[in-house]
């Protein structure tokens, strides 16, 4: 089986990202990957489905759990292109995710704001990784919403 | 139009946390109202959907923004027999709530051991009413798991 590296997967939350932004969506994408398996892809849907919880990362855990058939995801990475909200680390905390790797950070609505502790305490937090790249797209589409 | 008071939702709120009780649920239940009439009605499903994010509340946030075709509930006030927990605190913060009535208190997993200002500085918080209710439904539904 192909082992596949960090920076492949969160380049695919990146693709999901970008779809969100064709769309006109706030653009960020989240996957979640199993045993070296992407079992949930998603995008941000608050618009299209008139709903705040829409946000990728609710929508990953929803269909990831739905794909292992079971509540906890403490084997499971989720690759996020932006730093979580207080809801998404809320519910990173009931699914018990063994990993989060976030791109960028979000100093006005990141949960690291508030406390590091929203996230459940076996959870592994990694950030960084295409950073530059994913606050690139937000810039892009705040600059073509205002225009 | 015949004017409910906040006794009357919040029992009608009681009344889906006991269906989530029957349905071998934490049983919690949320309505949310919006100028005196019910626009969404939940309680807890993660046992049945397999989904940590299925709680009462995002639930019923979910069904009323779809049932308004908004995405902010400023004009809406929402009824939960349980504290929200931090997940939930920040659905409620992104719909803008403009009242939480909440009963029990939550001193294990509720928001405001986190801190009061993960809801939306205009959201107006109201707790206790029923709670005795609440918690002794809660108590024996951890007594029912327990045997």
């Amino acid at each position: 089986m192909e082992i596949y590296s960090d920076s492949y997967f969160m380049n695919e939350a990146m693709k999901m990202a970008k779809i969100a932004f064709e769309e006109n969506e706030i653009p960020v994408g989240a996957i979640i990957v199993c045993r070296n398996k992407i079992i949930a892809k998603a995008y941000n849907q608050t618009e299209m489905l008139t709903d705040v919880t829409a946000h990728a990362e609710i929508l990953a855990i929803t269909s990831a759990e739905n794909a292992l058939g079971a509540k906890y995801l403490t084997e499971c990475k989720m690759y996020v292109t932006l730093e979580p909200c207080v809801m998404c680390a809320g519910a990173c905390f009931w699914a018990q995710l063994g990993e989060i790797h976030y791109a960028a950070s979000d100093p006005k609505r990141g949960f690291s704001r508030i406390s590091e502790n929203l996230l459940h305490p076996r959870t592994i937090v990694k950030s960084g990784m295409m950073a530059e790249e994913s606050k690139q797209l937000l810039d892009d589409f705040f600059k073509k919403l205002r225009n």
